[in-house]
């Protein structure tokens, strides 16, 4: 089931549609929470990491709606091709002497990073911007194992976690975005004023990572001293300015210059669809025109979850695990490029 | 009957077929001549200007088979067309005080240019490389003039023509050739031998003309102490040298590194046929690569002449008449990328 979850072409944050997908991938909340009866995974021992995952490995089984695995027993390609689609961190998937599980429902809307760098991260996404609902699934699935095990909580505190910046509340949702406008007309500069709202970007694979093809994640920044409908309220109202600057953008670069712009984004479609040979950096920016061009409705022949698919494309673990095998860079670029093309040609 | 010849998708050097047409566009055979009875050019009148052209214009009606066409009826753009076409030369299309005028045959395979720098620019085309025919062709019509008048002609000097060059046979036989292989293993600088052989290397449009699309004319240099045969004998054999260069720079790329060269020749064709928007150096760029790739076997769905006619899309002159107006050169870059998409689309 792994294999098939970790193979077939659909990921959380490329199912292609939702509301306000022109503009919003993909929507995440995630809890962090410890047990209170183990040490936390920074001072774990071998026996307390196994306790852990066998906790989890049993509520997964009672639940029967979650599988359970051991990530020793996946290999680094795979837990690359999981870091792409989301369901772990990059931190998740190193092979070190963490005891490191994930737990994930069928669909894969749900995943649990276990013995990440808290005892549990409880993460649910859905395609789009959706808070609302999101947060109903995230909050039962919490109060779900809650029922099951004592979380380490202090009145005072809230819950405690390995990092200070996630004590309290102990959750981060974040949005991911595609702001190709922005980029185009040179606004990007907004989004250093998130800071003030309490808010942070980041790239396409969370904390210290780049932003690649116009993609960018906001997020809560602390957990602390607020209660979590304050900061979904809070994030909710961003994203939706953020989302009407980008709209606006959009519509200046096609009034005041829709030739050049569908130039750009035809020759970004003819080039995705023919060349023999690809980066993922050059198809990152490609896609991400081609999405735009996409949402500002060309390529009709196209379906939106064919176009996001793509970015699943751009990436060196996923396409790895379609191969089969490790590949070198530049097998990859080809392998890449036969990808891109046969997604959306 | 010039509207047709002007506004068709054909022109005799992008017919698409022919001996070598993989390396070879087209061949033309060109005769400088000049009647006795009139002073030259240079120093035309406009009484002996006109009596030029009436007698060709006599001739024609006689022949049945040419069209005769005094150029000041024909439109600057028009004009711009037939440069473009290789009909007239660029010279031939001004607008000033010589008397000039334009013979045609049906199939565009047979053009004289009268008043041009000579009283006769007699010139006859084939697709590819084919010499021997072309001579006969343009022999036998010169023959047919000759029965008609006398040219200027001295037994010691030959025929005689305003430019020393063109004395003694007055003949130019020049081939076009594409060499986007020697272009890209940067082994051009074998042109530069040819001068030892007698042979001129000029751009797509003659004398003075950049070369542009890869595309280079051969010619013999002078027309003077030869024989025709000679000189044609070693034109041809010089082509089939370069032919076999070209075809060993194409096949040194194919295995050298046929991924990067497949690459290449897919994205141009991928830029061609989807670009909203585009020069005619661009153009001409990109459609080289595509005319390379045809010819190593890509584009099955493409045929021949369909691949060279888009040379005649990267035009400005023969876009406009297209469109029949004049543009502006961002309406013509539209109006470009759009010709080229339907031609190849």
């Amino acid at each position: 089931m792994l294999k098939n979850l970790i193979e077939n072409t659909a990921s959380p944050w490329t199912m292609g549609d939702g509301t306000d997908s022109d503009v919003v991938l993909c929507t995440r909340i995630r809890l962090a929470r410890n047990f209170a009866q183990y040490p936390f995974p920074l001072k774990q021992t071998e026996t307390s990491g196994q306790a852990v995952l066998a906790d989890l490995s049993a509520f997964c089984k009672d639940r029967n709606d979650l599988h359970f695995y051991d990530l020793h027993d996946v290999s680094p390609l795979e837990k690359r091709a999981l870091v792409e689609k989301h369901y772990i961190s990059p931190e998740h998937s190193k092979d070190d002497n963490h005891y490191r599980g994930l737990a994930v429902n069928d669909t894969g809307s749900v995943s649990i990073m276990i013995n990440e760098e808290d005892h549990l991260r409880i993460q649910c996404f859905a395609p789009g911007l959706d808070l609302d609902d999101l947060w109903q699934n995230v909050n039962a699935l919490d109060d779900d194992i809650e029922s099951y095990f004592d979380y380490a909580f202090d009145e005072r505190l809230g819950y405690l976690t390995c990092c200070p910046s996630n004590l309290g509340n102990g959750m981060r949702a974040s949005v991911m975005m595609h702001l190709p406008g922005l980029t185009l007309t040179k606004r990007l500069g907004l989004l250093d004023q998130l800071s003030n709202f309490g808010m942070t970007v980041r790239g396409l694979f969370g904390e210290g990572s780049q932003s690649v093809g116009d993609l960018y994640q906001i997020s809560n920044q602390s957990a602390i001293g607020q209660n979590e409908k304050d900061i979904l309220t809070n994030l909710k109202s961003v994203t939706q300015q953020i989302i009407k600057e980008e709209r606006n953008a959009r519509n200046f670069l096609k009034e005041q210059n829709g030739l050049r712009l569908s130039d750009r984004i035809w020759r970004a479609y003819g080039t995705l669809s023919n060349a023999r040979y690809m980066s993922s950096r050059e198809a990152l920016e490609l896609i991400s025109l081609v999405r735009l061009g996409y949402h500002l409705g060309y390529f009709t022949q196209l379906e939106s979850a064919q176009v996001d698919q793509l970015y699943l494309m751009a990436q060196p673990g996923y396409l790895q695990v379609l191969y089969g095998h490790d590949m070198d860079e530049a097998a990859r670029d080809v392998y890449r490029a036969e990808k891109l093309r046969a997604t959306i040609g």
